[in-house]
């Protein structure tokens, strides 16, 4: 896990990088032409992170209280957010030399001193184009479902491109006041935006690989993350229809059911649009919910949470202790230990921060437990779904949850490293056995 | 972790053993003589279960609906749990060879071959011993003042020597109805069964140590849990005040006030007796609290939880990895990856046991999530506090607590190797790093 020393200090750039864009765009959305009414320094601070991690939380209601001007510097930071991630981090697996992941991709020279600047050039106008293509086909087939819903031509252009790059980029941000709740029954726009969010949290090395190399044989990253997507895809739409048939289902018919169960299980990781109220899902299901929205999507994607390698890797572990075998394999593959560490220190932070962050809400709230929970996943998995107590929180709550949202998305290392000071090695101990359980 | 084929042999042979002991008490409380009126066949096995693992839930009320002879049956199990555990879980460190921990306790010979069988006799028989002193001093302590309250003075040897047993071995099981509830006031009473409790989950070999070699530097093992205890112990109070001052503890004086946080500190780990009523508490308590049932006591003690020893080496972990240092330290000693990786394994399952069950009751439950996961987690880590909603419990939930019970006691490696089968070593794949996280 201990890094060098110069992608410590890369880690470390990229903290004060992306805080630094937090700050300016914070400071956009505080001009007099962008907002509507007042809009205090920690609610822009709170709406700039929220887009820039494509969370899709918001204190504020953004189609009321922003201007149109608002609304597309949010849609840029959105799309910033989600070019920008990837390309940060993609950047970041370069510096730690991850050539399986990055060079398969890219298709780069093997040469390491040159191609790492000219990559990431490279790396962000293809992220880039890849983002243009999917949003402009999302346009062009959801645009005849909302003109009907806007008098003005140029509103109905401006709300279906706003919601393309909202899906594209996972950042779960509507114009529409309720998230998606009117488009229940347009099985069209349900499962075109589904599909648009799939294909982002899908993750772009992934997408590189189908794109480049259809015929190939991908590589154990790709292969892990298309599995895992469609298992877990799977597992929440048969879970959703088993607990809420009977609930907010209800009152749909059996192809309703269907579109709305799998639609709210391809925004649980971690799109963040959604056709249900969640505060009226049943406990069972908000729990499923919250478990898919933990694992979350592929690394290098704009879904959240551990991430779908990390949650195989683990899930490996315990398969290898169960069978009391040494190795960890996953397809044919032994996973090495390092990868195995930082996946349970993935796992251990998440769990730790998730909890010390409830505790602490739980301090300034009067809600409930599970509202509060569930808020606090939210924001540390990049998910934006919300019991709808977003814009009761105290100022100190929505500090928190800025924090949550920053960790989430640039990841626990960076912050961990900007935080602490490298030490130098120290002389070895002794080393010891110690009865742990 | 992969353990050997006959240590994994052991450890089924416990688990049978174990499985064995709960079914033939669960007949013993089915006899007309134990019982005062029905008692159906889960909740003895639940009452067995929960008396062996020494957790102290319980779905019927022990005072009235069993009879004295019941009692004395529930007290033998409560002591042979609170023995047999310590016993078992040495042994299984013997066979594993786990030296450290073990021999120094009992100053056994060195001869591997020869020291098995006796080295089990002779810590039975300390443990035995131990047991019967620290309990014999708890009750000419307190059966001065349980005295008062029944007329009877066979009543009230009774009742002082169950509330003895049940405190030294942590079983939290009470006679009194209310738990302690109405001791709120007796600080002889709360500070003798908090330090009773605290000697119990202090561990055998730690009790050991300082009996046998009290000027003697300590064991690594020992130096830990005890600072670890007392760190525990402290910060319980120092939050219990801080948070409910003003809510349960509000009509107390200042100084009940400390003996309260104080001892409600001491039971969270994972005693079970509480003067406070846990669903009066509020949320940001709640979760304290659970944090410190899920640390837990020490390992072969008869506190419960992830234990004291993996969360040191779980926070140490992250210290190495925030000092960006390749070592694992704690106090001079370097941990060894094997013991880091059987810590995040039993992390990782308490968390995925808890997760899964707690989604599990919701189904069956139509409680809030809040009792529901307490309750969970209280049966997992053997703690027995309740927000009284144990006799509420539908049958399958019943069961999964009564799983739980035993998984959090016999630890969940004796559990996994129970249930799957142990492969031979298979041949070696290509080793991989991959993204994660
Ligand atoms: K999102
Ligand atoms: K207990």
């Amino acid at each position: 896990m201990p890094q060098s020393k110069s992608s410590i200090h890369s880690f470390r750039q990229i903290f004060f990088l992306y805080i630094g864009f937090i700050i300016v765009f914070a400071c956009l959305y505080l001009l007099p032409v962008s907002k509507t009414g007042d809009l205090s320094v920690i609610d822009s601070l709170f709406l700039s992170t929220s887009a820039l991690s494509v969370t899709g939380l918001s204190t504020i209601d953004i189609g009321a209280e922003l201007t149109r001007v608002g609304q597309s510097i949010l849609m840029v930071e959105m799309q910033l957010g989600g070019i920008g991630v990837v390309v940060l981090i993609s950047y970041l697996f370069l510096m730690m030399d991850k050539r399986i992941t990055v060079s398969s991709m890219l298709l780069l020279s093997k040469d390491q001193n040159q191609y790492k600047l000219s990559s990431i050039t490279s790396l962000a106008l293809s992220v880039l184009i890849i983002a243009s293509i999917v949003e402009t086909i999302c346009f062009i087939i959801l645009f005849g479902e909302i003109r009907p819903r806007y008098d003005n031509y140029g509103d109905a252009v401006f709300v279906t491109a706003f919601h393309s790059v909202a899906s594209f980029t996972n950042s779960g941000f509507d114009l529409f006041g309720d998230s998606l709740v009117s488009f229940k029954h347009n099985n069209l726009f349900l499962i075109t935006t589904a599909i648009t969010i799939f294909l982002g949290s899908l993750g772009y090395p992934t997408m590189m690989e189908y794109i480049l190399s259809f015929r190939k044989r991908k590589t154990l990253f790709t292969r892990i993350n298309i599995r895992m997507h469609l298992l877990l895809l799977f597992a929440g739409t048969v879970l959703y229809l088993l607990f809420e048939s009977t609930n907010v289902l209800r009152e749909l018919n059996l192809w309703d059911k269907l579109t709305n169960a799998f639609f709210f299980s391809a925004t649980s990781r971690n799109g963040g649009l959604t056709t249900l109220d969640v505060s009226s899902l049943s406990i069972t299901t908000v729990l499923c919910l919250m478990f898919l929205m933990f694992i979350g999507g592929a690394s290098s994607s704009t879904g959240g949470g551990i991430r779908l390698t990390t949650a195989a890797v683990l899930l490996a572990k315990i398969g290898s202790v169960a069978k009391s075998r040494k190795e960890v394999v996953i397809m044919r593959k032994t996973i090495t230990q390092d990868t195995i560490d930082k996946s349970f220190m993935i796992f251990f932070t998440f769990i730790t921060l998730f909890f010390i962050s409830t505790i602490l809400l739980t301090i300034w709230q009067p809600q409930d437990l599970e509202p509060i929970m569930f808020e606090v996943l939210s924001a540390l998995t990049n998910t934006g779904l919300s019991f709808g107590i977003t814009n009761e929180l105290a100022i100190p709550s929505k500090t928190i949850l800025i924090l949550l949202m920053i960790i989430g998305r640039i990841g626990i290392f960076s912050f961990i490293y900007t935080i602490f000071k490298v030490e130098k090695a120290k002389a070895r101990y002794l080393k010891e056995d110690l009865a742990v359980g």
